[in-house]
């Protein structure tokens, strides 16, 4: 049915049970005090005030619960795609505006909307063109400027910039005016989260609590920490003491509002926004699908992009901004036993609880307990080994990383993801631009033809066999005549030249035209052309031209039978 | 050696004698002479005095006669790159101002620099990515904007723009402002030279004339209807009359100049030097392999481009403007016999010896004649028969062509080539991103495999092989593992998939990832995965993987031997 496409809630929910619901609870619970203080933390990495990122993980876990497929998927404000907001709208308002907040509005609303469309069109596949080496330089980048960026909340002192050499030169421009009680906030932040995530774990095993216990726990360490530092602050006076701390913030949960389209703001983020939904998309995809392989369930890319392109339109009405699937948070839902896209919606109810809870009490939290929150969760982002492993597997996806690599590092988020899929489209073309061709000759014993440098095959003086790796097309059809007249030139025995096109996927004007010559030069040397192992495609698109009426050889179903048909003909004229 | 390399003077001049010499001059007074009239209307048509036409005309050839690798090509102003000329220039300077030409000079320096470079380095093959069908939509539609900007200078009118909007909307509204002696002028004119062109050599040959007056007769047909009109033009006090004409021009060559190098007008004129080079190039490269064929001789296309980049540098030096080799003039060249490049130097000599008897005289040759040599120039150029080969034979071709078309047309030669580029790449991306693929069996009584949907053919239930009709990269990495499930689901009895790798022509990171996790899936289910027909560059690169070393089934070195290494398997875990 039409509407069950669209609307997969119509599919899990007519089968929603007792059993879905409890494991749905259960998940939302963790869920949920995991989220808590990297909402916070993602909204000020985004130059937005911290509530900002409670409102988006309200409105958008709802919003995706109704249109997503994936069960396991987490949404909300994520480290990478807050980065990019942050350099997104940075240069059209300054931090702290009303403006600004309303750029992080619209940049939603735009996000949701193209996500949305590129769905309903099914134009999924574009994000296929960000290859695995783009992302890989792009996201440890990513983390990079990150956590740079963060060292300044860590220290007190201020930064700016959203590219590496920027925030480097203003963190040792400001480096005198570090505020030692903020260090000590922040050290000590950064000491106990790396200790939650590296050690409670095993510790806890250790005194015997039972598996449920250690996973809350172990989850809600970092609110702990929240809490902690909370009471420090008030304790210690660190208001008084120069710690930058939250402040005051609007009590309760945001009215909804429809975004201030304005039309030089939306030109400006245009090209933000696409790029923000397809990073997006592809971080959220990729989780999406390894946690639903593991359950054996199937996700649709397209109807994925309609349920982030409806979290994004609803985080715009919610008063939030940006946001898509996270890795780790999806992780920890998938592990907890999220069975349906409910245990978003449960998450989403208790985040709105915390909302209502936390915000009195948010004006005494220091910054700097956010800085170590963000350090912590991007440090699993940052992952040179792909650098490595590239450079052993092809030169062509080294170069593919690197330039995404130091492009995002040295000119931004966007300028960096640009380069990277310019720079894998260019090294594609340029590889098929000048193929790999091999003369083959016949495996004795077989009827299979292979390379003659590489195998021990049989040919004959009188037949050139040459097999062209490659689809022929614009960029290569020059590389083909060159290819053909270079083996033909130095052999004046040579009465049958057979393309095995068991390679050749399509065939374009372009590349019919350089066939056409390569057969009247052929001709005139007295020198008869054959094509073996068309494939059908190719073969119904050669079938009405004059090109294949005028062929002075045939064409074969076999490499095989075309040297078994070319010996039963006479001595070429 | 080297020297001769970059300098193919030195192997011919080394073989040149008396019969080389005889046959180079006959080709270059025909060539002369053909070339004067056309010279004078292209620098119009550039926007430029007649004069710069003649200039361009001198230095260029000889320089091309040094450097160039083709007996026949003929090198000066041609049509296109006038008309890409005027609309890169008329943007930044007013037509008839010192600015004006001065960058024109800047244009053929920057291009000329632009193709040396390209040749030193090797960078030719970038012209292959301008596509056949981009580039017979281009010429098409250069040739009616060009026609359609000479329609003023026949009537009399003024007219303006650089597309064909613009230049009709100029024309309807200046319509009123005919003068009927221009138009008379001009009518004549057409008439004559459309004359010369269709029915003079045979009514020439009718009269019994020998082969050789008949030849130069109707190629000195078009300088007779410039003297013709010139004639009119006194006797009939045509300046009078309000008839434009050429007016007082300098007289004898130019002195030798560098191009002023003003840093804000390169940087304007940097994409359009660009573009122009590599138009100029594709133009002048078709027409010297079509005649070098003809000869059996071969032209290197890198040397090709330091001898357009020097005949553009000479441009510079002497005056003139952007030049490559042209089409008609070439062909004449050819048939005349031209044995070496030295027909150029000498042709270069006429045209110097014309500009030096003519320059005098031009002041009262009428506008309207060059404007009428013009149209029936580029008439030829015109041919839409493209649009339905191209539709016949494939949509994404014609795609091709109609947006390059189009976009000129409409948005001038720049964005229009530019598009179509763009376009014709994007096509090519998006069909290598869903290649096809098929499951496929043997061909009974044959090693051979092929599609079940096109052939009778012999398959096991327990074995699936698939044929994947591209090289697996990042754009349909994520295809490819949707196909693989796909066809996986429906076998329950499954036991062996074997992907049949004679159509991949590379594996690339991303597409790594995707077989690992195909594999994995695939062994979940206890299903073996195989390779078969793998090539040899691809094999050499997945030779140190993991994918490789954990293969649950083996590597094949064909399909057949695959199926027969299956059979021997016990049944998979």
């Amino acid at each position: 049915m039409k509407l069950k496409t669209y609307l997969p809630i119509l599919e899990w929910g007519s089968r929603y049970n007792r059993d879905s619901l409890t494991s749905d609870l259960v998940a939302a619970v963790i869920v949920t005090i995991m989220l808590i203080p990297q909402s916070l933390a993602y909204a000020l990495l985004a130059g937005l005030p911290p509530e900002v990122g409670l409102y988006a993980s309200v409105l958008p876990l709802v919003a995706y619960a109704i249109f997503g497929t994936s069960t396991a998927l987490a949404v909300g404000p994520v480290a990478v795609v807050s980065l990019m907001t942050a350099s997104a709208i940075g240069s059209i308002a300054a931090e702290g505006t009303v403006d600004y907040a309303s750029a992080a509005i619209l940049l939603a609303a735009m996000s949701g909307i193209i996500l949305a469309v590129l769905g309903l069109f099914r134009l999924g596949f574009i994000a296929n063109f960000l290859s695995h080496p783009v992302i890989s330089g792009f996201i440890t980048a990513s983390g990079l400027i990150i956590a740079t960026s963060q060292v300044g909340g860590m220290l007190g002192i201020k930064t700016e910039g959203h590219a590496l050499p920027e925030l480097v030169m203003s963190i040792v421009h400001n480096i005198g005016t570090i505020n030692w009680y903020t260090l000590a906030v922040g050290a000590v932040s950064l000491a106990l989260l790396l200790w939650i995530r590296m050690d409670l774990k095993n510790w806890l095993i250790r005194f015997g609590l039972p598996k449920g216990a250690v996973t809350i726990i172990t989850r809600a360490g970092p609110v702990l920490v929240v809490f902690l530092t909370m009471a420090w602050s008030v304790l210690g006076d660190l208001g008084a003491r120069g710690v930058a701390l939250v402040g005051d913030v609007p009590q309760g949960l945001p009215m909804l509002s429809l975004p201030n389209f304005n039309l030089d703001t939306m030109q400006a983020l245009l090209l933000p926004a696409l790029i923000i939904s397809i990073v997006g998309f592809v971080e959220s995809i990729s989780v999406a699908q390894t946690l639903a392989a593991k359950r054996r369930q199937r996700i649709d890319p397209n109807q994925e992009l309609i349920g982030l392109g409806a979290a994004n339109i609803a985080a715009a009405v919610g008063g939030g901004y940006p946001v898509t699937g996270g890795f780790a948070r999806s992780v920890v839902n998938f592990d907890a036993g999220a069975a349906t896209p409910a245990a978003g919606a449960f998450t989403a109810i208790g985040i709105a609880g915390a909302t209502l809870l936390l915000t009195p009490f948010l004006a005494i939290l220091p910054k700097a307990t956010l800085a170590a929150t963000i350090i912590v969760a991007v440090l699993t982002l940052v992952d040179f080994s792909i650098l490595k492993r590239a450079w052993t597997y092809s030169k062509a996806d080294f170069t593919a990383v690197a330039i995404t690599l130091l492009g995002t590092l040295l000119m931004g988020v966007e300028v960096g993801i640009s380069l990277g899929v310019a720079a894998s489209i260019l090294i594609f073309l340029y590889r098929s631009s000048q193929p790999h061709a091999a003369v083959v000759g016949q495996v004795p014993g077989t009827e299979h033809f292979r390379n003659v440098k590489r195998h021990d095959v049989h040919t004959i003086p009188s037949v050139l066999s040459i097999r062209v790796d490659e689809s022929l097309y614009f960029a290569n059809a020059r590389y083909l005549e060159d290819l053909v007249y270079g083996e033909v030139a130095g052999r004046p025995e040579l009465k049958d030249v057979v393309l095995m096109c068991s390679a050749v996927n399509a065939i374009d004007m372009s590349a019919l035209e350089s066939l056409e010559a390569i057969q009247h030069q052929l001709q005139d040397l007295g020198v008869r052309l054959h094509l073996s192992e068309v494939k059908g495609p190719v073969m119904d698109r050669l079938a009405g031209t004059e090109f294949l009426q005028h062929l002075s050889g045939g064409v074969h179903l076999s490499q095989h039978q075309a040297m078994e048909a070319i010996k039963a003909l006479p001595a070429a004229a």
